[in-house]
């Protein structure tokens, strides 16, 4: 392959060319993409759709996220929010907008990392569109089948409720943290947690099943979206004492927070893009794995932590403000 | 309401909660925007899906198009790839990324020209995502019901078949030259043709029905849609002398084109982006309206107009090349 090819180099129809045998079709692809549109399956007769972008120098910085990276980070954060209302994810399009100098080789890798994340999960890339434009952009839209569940909405949370957590939490952040510190060396774990993200996406179904009242994807910080979903419900939630609730998180992340000199619990509360699940449940249900207890619905509003006000920032606002 | 107010006044959720009153639910939304996803109901069990993305001085200014412009045009341009299938719209979701020191009221008109082609045909805009970003992109994914239609696919046209188009023609290739030219004087209508085109949406299930053997959307134009008809399908597409078929869009084009001093053909059989629909059938079929006979599959190769081999630019790539 040559290193030095370019986006521009190529047609439309040739750098679509090298993009599709990267990408699966997918188990419930009926027409697979090459036509106007694609046909999935969809046998629940209700289909779960979701979209996301990523913008660079926004989101990613091509100085530190690789194609490949940006691809899979493109698909996970969909197909978590496919995941988090109770669904399996079925496919997904994405629109690409590149630059005509990026490196064909890059956007070959983003098809790979797209791929990567989709083709174990019989997840189709179903559809795109290429275009210019000044910086990368990927827009993708996902879609899920509920399997016949009810979907769970992030409005559903009662007093009493258990809060729990699926995957993990501030590993995110933290490697932003050491990538914008020059100190990748001190975390490798958090660093591709951040480039490479993963979900617990079969939580998603698997907490629907187990009688999940509210569920959502954590995008943008544990506080932030614990506070969404106390908004939509109607209820205050309570989380537990971080040191006992994310103990595992916060042990791992504890070379990283000493080599940036940050408190670790600031990463777990307010950092995002982990993509974990948080849900809620009954009390006394046996919580599926790889759910754990992290806290408590209560009557009233907003978020606590062990009954206290959260002295953290509330995680991030992706657009301003 | 202040006309000065910019993007970056405002946080994601403030912009949000003035975007929202402009979009329409849909007739088939089961639970709407607001959560992880949206559910939208697929009651044929199975869903038709596309995505399109408009990049800013790539696929129109602002200088020329408004907000709803823009808007009106990504609806349009997706909901086409639908009808295309033989189905009918349901939903869509848009990502969008803006500048900061762009209007608030420019991103509350392309919510007002979404819901403006959506509104009306019951199409829920059911989900989105924002972001900062140096130039304006919307990137929508459609969907689409074929209500126990088969998908039409651009692969099935079979010597004999007739070729048969249903929209306009050359018409936003016009008004884009004229606005070029600064001559918008010369063809309002050519103008508005480009700012908000208008698909025969309801011709595409009209045409599954009457047994279309193959169909597309003309994005990019009539000679390179064909061309992609022919080579999908392993036929010739021959048109019909573009003065007998597309007569009246030629009479209606002639002002604009005395106008730039082009002649017309050109933009017929070169001009993009009228989403009309290019289908076949087998001969004999009555057409079902609006689809005008143009032209006849035969075997061979490639597209032929009148029998000869085009003179005219193919029309073009959105990408490079």
């Amino acid at each position: 392959m040559n290193d030095d090819l370019r986006v521009s180099d190529l047609s439309e129809e040739q750098l679509l060319a090298r993009i599709f045998p990267h990408l699966p079709v997918g188990a419930g692809t009926l027409v697979p993409p090459g036509d106007d549109a694609a046909v999935v399956a969809a046998p629940d007769g209700r289909v779960v759709v979701t979209t996301d972008v990523l913008v660079e120098d926004r989101h990613f910085r091509r100085a530190w996220s690789s194609g490949q990276d940006v691809g899979w980070r493109a698909a996970v954060q969909n197909l978590a929010d496919v995941a988090a209302m109770g669904a399996r994810p079925t496919s997904l399009v994405v629109a690409l907008a590149v630059p005509g100098d990026l490196p064909v080789a890059w956007v070959e890798g983003l098809a790979r990392g797209l791929g990567a994340v989709c083709g174990p999960l019989g997840v189709g890339v179903v559809g795109g569109d290429l275009s210019g434009g000044p910086v990368v952009v990927v827009a993708v839209a996902a879609h899920g089948d509920l399997e016949g569940r009810a979907p769970v909405l992030r409005s559903g949370a009662r007093p009493g409720d258990v809060v729990a957590h699926a995957g993990r939490c501030g590993w995110s952040a933290a490697g932003l943290a050491l990538l914008d510190a020059d100190r990748a060396d001190a975390g490798a774990d958090a660093v591709s947690a951040h480039l490479r993200p993963t979900s617990p996406l079969d939580a998603g179904p698997a907490a629907a099943d187990a009688g999940a009242t509210a569920m959502l994807d954590i995008s943008d910080g544990l506080l932030r979206d614990a506070g969404r979903m106390a908004r939509a419900s109607g209820v205050q939630v309570d989380l537990d004492e971080p040191g006992d609730a994310f103990a595992a998180d916060l042990a791992g992340l504890a070379p990283a927070a000493a080599a940036v000199g940050v408190d670790p619990v600031a990463w777990v509360l307010g950092g995002g893009e982990d993509h974990g699940l948080l849900a809620t449940f009954p009390a006394g249900t046996v919580l599926p794995a790889p759910f754990r207890r992290v806290g408590t619905v209560r009557a009233g509003t907003g978020v606590l932590v062990a009954g206290q006000m959260p002295t953290v920032a509330p995680g991030w606002d992706h657009f301003g403000g």
